[in-house]
């Protein structure tokens, strides 16, 4: 049996709910796999192959484009319990009954979701650069960085997921160069695709009376992971949602963004193995 | 030569600053010690043997009574700095040029003024279950905890360290079944000793302009460590840490209080370990 990697795994298609996902599925069988559900604006590339070959040591890590998004058909929900909608019908495709489920931003948020809508689906959860519903942003800085124009563009993504020092400069290059090794890659996403998920991250965010109760049926272990200064969901979020979970870790990485496992793959991918194998 | 473990290693000696300070040292050698700083009302064993042990396995460990606690001579200060002057006099006279300082609780404030007033003796630090000078102490139950009579009167530190519910009290139960291995103990806290570790704590907690500013001045590598929900020193304060630190990660443990470390041993070394080796 070959042993693919992120870099050469094949991407195959499942159908559900009408869509056809396009999904890669790699790493140590005999398992509880690892969905892995990716951030505004990306798509299967937009994973840093340092964490997921990390990972796939010692599981089964699958990604997916989730409807609308890369190479799946469909039309991405302008709300994250849709998406999470989706995202259950494609696990349940695979005929998986248990997953552990990983969330990066808007991915985190769809993570809770799955957890809210198919808690028996759910093994563990690990929410990385994310906030629950109500999220505070005020000190975001989400929007001027997806405004401006970068040249090359990729380094939106350095903006978007490392701070604005040289620390943080060279990692989200050496993210960039790792990111960037896979040749078959998903389309990028539609700028309608885009703008469905900005309406559903706008809309999750609305603060309102009790906003954080559902937390606390969310019963699974999660890990949260956060960047020290996040400039797109700031780190208190990831406090909120560890003081609001019933049993949640939360772990905060020093000089770090949007970006924390990004940053740190070989710490993260640790932290993240102690957590998953407890 | 024998190899000791907490139950087993002999209680030394050595004079500094006019002060006997007892100590244990045991664990592997050659590489940088770390140097363990308790919390309020305790000695040398009031360690959780599953947490020194642990670090043993991959690091020389050093228990020491502080000045006028336990088997020390001396008076203790009645302030922060003071007991770190203390500590430093100790570290020196046993000739190391080099420690790691993990610090818990006071132990916690003790440890930032080593590296404030030595900081180039300390080379990573570990923080657990503590704050700031100027800590956020409003939530904090610490006066009535430590003011309520126990029976058995060592219960104080299910109290004290772990949550009032269930797998809180079952954790503290087998936390004091451990502790309590070791026959040849240092003598408790005496009550003038004690009085003089609450007045340091007290008039370190003061709140003044820019009381934090002294942390960007503690470049360290630091792990910030937390109960999720610390009644002593609440967890908001680890959170403080973490954002004032220039380079400290924060991990927060669910279901647990002022004892995190001795709620989760295993993990909290195999944590401490991973920050420690890199």
């Amino acid at each position: 049996m070959t042993t693919y990697t992120h870099e050469t795994v094949p991407t195959q298609f499942v159908e559900a709910n009408g869509i056809r996902f396009a999904y890669r599925r790699f790493g140590k069988t005999g398992g509880v796999p690892i969905v892995m559900n990716i951030h505004f604006r990306g798509t299967m590339d937009h994973w840093d192959p340092a964490v997921t070959d990390g990972l796939a040591q010692q599981r089964e890590v699958i990604l997916f484009d989730n409807a609308g998004i890369g190479a799946s058909s469909g039309v991405t929900p302008a709300s994250i319990p849709g998406m999470a909608t989706d995202a259950i019908a494609f696990i349940k495709a695979l005929g998986i009954s248990k997953a552990d489920i990983l969330g990066y931003s808007i991915g985190g948020k769809v993570a809770q979701e799955i957890a809210v809508q198919a808690p028996d689906l759910v093994r563990k959860l690990i929410l990385v650069g994310t906030g629950p519903r109500g999220a505070d942003t005020a000190a975001s800085k989400g929007g001027e960085i997806f405004a401006t124009s970068y040249d090359p563009p990729e380094h939106l993504w350095i903006a978007a997921h490392f701070l604005p020092n040289e620390d943080g400069h060279a990692a989200g290059l050496k993210y960039l160069e790792r990111k960037h090794r896979r040749k078959d890659r998903s389309p990028e996403v539609s700028e309608a695709s885009a703008a469905a998920q900005w309406k559903a991250i706008a809309s999750s965010n609305v603060k309102t009376d009790g906003v954080w109760d559902y937390l606390a049926d969310i019963h699974q272990p999660t890990l949260v992971v956060d960047g020290s200064n996040d400039l797109i969901i700031p780190t208190v979020n990831g406090f909120t949602l560890q003081q609001h979970l019933p049993n949640a870790q939360l772990i905060v990485y020093p000089d770090s963004s949007h970006g924390p496992h990004n940053q740190y793959p070989e710490l993260f991918v640790a932290h993240a193995t102690l957590f998953l194998n407890a």
